[in-house]
């Protein structure tokens, strides 16, 4: 049992499962499905390594003294231009706030909204490092299952149309592009709508789009943000997955009094983030083009992603369903209502084939789901996809037969 | 008035004070005792810019890929070994959490113990930016007046006593270390006792300690975890003060199942904190000698300190008291109870003389406190230190005379 003089926050969250998937997801004996890792060969090392040096020596001493929350000048106004490109919201530097990792951003937005069971309304499954932040402001979970095209706007509606009193929806989570954990995109009529239904029910809409840039066919679809009439969208993206998540750099771009506020509780939370990162990666975005490093990313990935999606083709048995995602980094499997895949993961697949994945009941913030899980490939060396899943598949007919 | 979507704690916080500080202090044209900066000449400067690029070097390319929330073992161990001999408390790194400087320590503390409306005890005055923390979790605050020699622990006491429902004191903050604002330090038999009274009263200690290696006279005290029997005592440092600000490293040391826990809520917070900035501060800590560098800085504070502390008793007029720190950033001014010095820095000190100093206001959790103000000798450069308070002084007497 945990310490009684712990937070509720603590005492009712059992990070546990995923630590240990950690553990295990980090093991090298393991053929590791799990994490949400990029593929560390495709980081521009030596160019990330001079862009430090070059920062570094360029703004002694003061790189090493306090600055501003926000983040330098610079980079927010590199990432301003960036974003009225890429997100077709026409921003300056002083609609950005740089924070540590799109993580950060999650929980300063959470913290600037949620009073304790105040409503967010989040995608079934979801990113699990955001219900981990959510935790630690004690909101009422609104949970919108995901459909082919994305979250289930009618449900979301309903459950606008039925709340209003104290616990109303206040915040909607959604990861619109290539979703964590299904790969699923959101049509471009949701998005449209999602923002319509902001103004008229009155709450704020956090778009979370890490995996953006990682498209690998299909048409980039508008932002969220860029259908927002009413200041209503704050969108987050970040570097982790398309230059480095050593670099721990994320951005928020918010209505300006949204960000004053959220510059003044990033200052609370940890001041500021580290200067050396912030100007080092001013440093190369200016002395090098991202978009060309991401179209060198993009192959690799496809060819994982399609990998992956035969190998499941080939060799999964018919009960078992999968997405095919058209970017990210994960796919999402689901099997018959009764199986249980952690249990599958933790008495067979790990224990003997050293196979690891993210069962699906940590994902899911309210309901409780045991049939699906999220299969990770931008991090599986790409000849390991293939066996890998066939061996998967050969433990999945198994245990289905059995079970 | 601000959107009344947000959650309570930023309707209710106003940090527009100190947001306006902030840009007064840096406004060059001002002779700024407001903030807590160190000195920026005594920067390591090229050691640390090297450090950079050995450590990069030396883990490319997995320093651009995600670690442990823990941080880097190599610099655990080292934090680890030091703080057992200079904080006298025998731990290894299993026992330590890197965090985003000291002011992530105070966040992800407050996090693991506090539900709305539980105690918090701190000191009156206190370290604003714990304030703006602790705002983030609503508490209860429990104000602990400041004595010559650290907080008023029969008033600490007497609290615990009256107050053993729903708002008990579950954590109490304080700064033993010439303490942020007011310079004074924390005697060695209220530090035991504060142990003591955390067992008998069961509640936790946060010992926030940035500005311990920076003694100037007299002898060192044992930290508050020196004499803690029942991991009652959670350990804070940074390197902010002693190295580099713009790093962003902190420390805290606890017992290892809260570790557990505060590791999963920086988890939750920011994933984890950079790679380069941690791995960096490990090679500068391995390839020099952190104590001979502090050991260079402290003859300037001391010369600092001293200017300060004797201009003010050349100059001030007797109805404005100082303290005189041991150590530190900061010293504190006391003058006559029916002064407001937020008044007289925005109608006469800024407008007249340009000189920012931070009033005692913010400074104070529950009290109202208008008579005092923190001034800060780090970072003035030594020149401006005499005529900048002598200058001060002169419109001290006048404001005095005429209210």
């Amino acid at each position: 049992m945990k310490n009684q003089n712990f937070a509720d926050r603590v005492i009712n969250y059992d990070s546990s499962v995923l630590a240990e998937l950690f553990i295990e997801s980090s093991n090298p004996a393991n053929t590791s499905f799990a994490g949400g890792y990029p593929d560390q060969q495709l980081f521009p090392s030596a160019d990330i390594t001079a862009a430090f040096a070059r920062a570094i020596n360029a703004n002694t001493p003061g790189i090493f003294q306090y600055t501003d929350a926000k983040g330098p000048l610079a980079l927010r106004t590199i990432l301003a231009q960036r974003h009225s490109q890429r997100a077709g919201v026409p921003v300056v530097a002083d609609d950005l706030l740089i924070t540590q990792g799109g993580q950060q951003a999650i929980d300063l937005i959470t913290r600037l909204f949620i009073n304790p069971g105040d409503g967010v309304a989040l995608e079934g499954p979801t990113y699990v490092g955001a219900i981990s932040a959510f935790e630690s402001y004690a909101p009422t979970y609104y949970e919108i299952p995901m459909e082919a095209d994305g979250l289930d706007i009618n449900k979301l509606e309903a459950d606008l149309k039925a709340n209003r009193g104290a616990n109303r929806i206040k915040l909607l989570y959604t990861i619109p592009d290539f979703q964590n954990p299904t790969g699923i995109t959101l049509s471009t009529a949701k998005r449209q709508r999602l923002a319509q239904l902001a103004v008229e029910y009155d709450f704020y809409i956090l778009e979370d789009s890490p995996y953006r840039d990682l498209r690998y066919r299909g048409e980039e679809l508008p932002t969220i943000q860029s259908f927002d009439t009413d200041h209503r969208v704050l969108f987050v993206s970040s570097f982790s997955k398309i230059l480095s998540p050593g670099l721990r750099i994320g951005y928020l771009v918010a209505d300006r009094e949204m960000l004053s506020e959220l510059a003044g509780l990033k200052s609370a939370n940890d001041v500021q983030s580290p200067n050396m990162t912030m100007e080092a990666l001013a440093d190369y975005l200016t002395e090098h083009d991202l978009d060309a490093h991401i179209n060198k990313m993009k192959p690799v990935y496809t060819e994982k992603c399609h990998a992956m999606v035969s190998a499941l083709r080939k060799y999964m048995p018919a009960e078992i369903t999968f997405t095919e995602p058209e970017g990210g980094f994960f796919l999402w499997l689901t099997g018959p209502t009764n199986l249980d895949l952690n249990k599958f993961m933790h008495d067979v697949l790990l224990p003997e084939a050293h196979i690891v994945f993210v069962p699906s009941e940590p994902q899911y913030a309210v309901t409780k789901v045991t049939n699906c899980a999220r299969l990770n490939y931008s991090n599986v060396p790409l000849e390991k996809i293939e066996p890998g899943i066939k061996q998967l598949a050969t433990y999945f007919k198994a245990y289905l037969a059995e079970n």
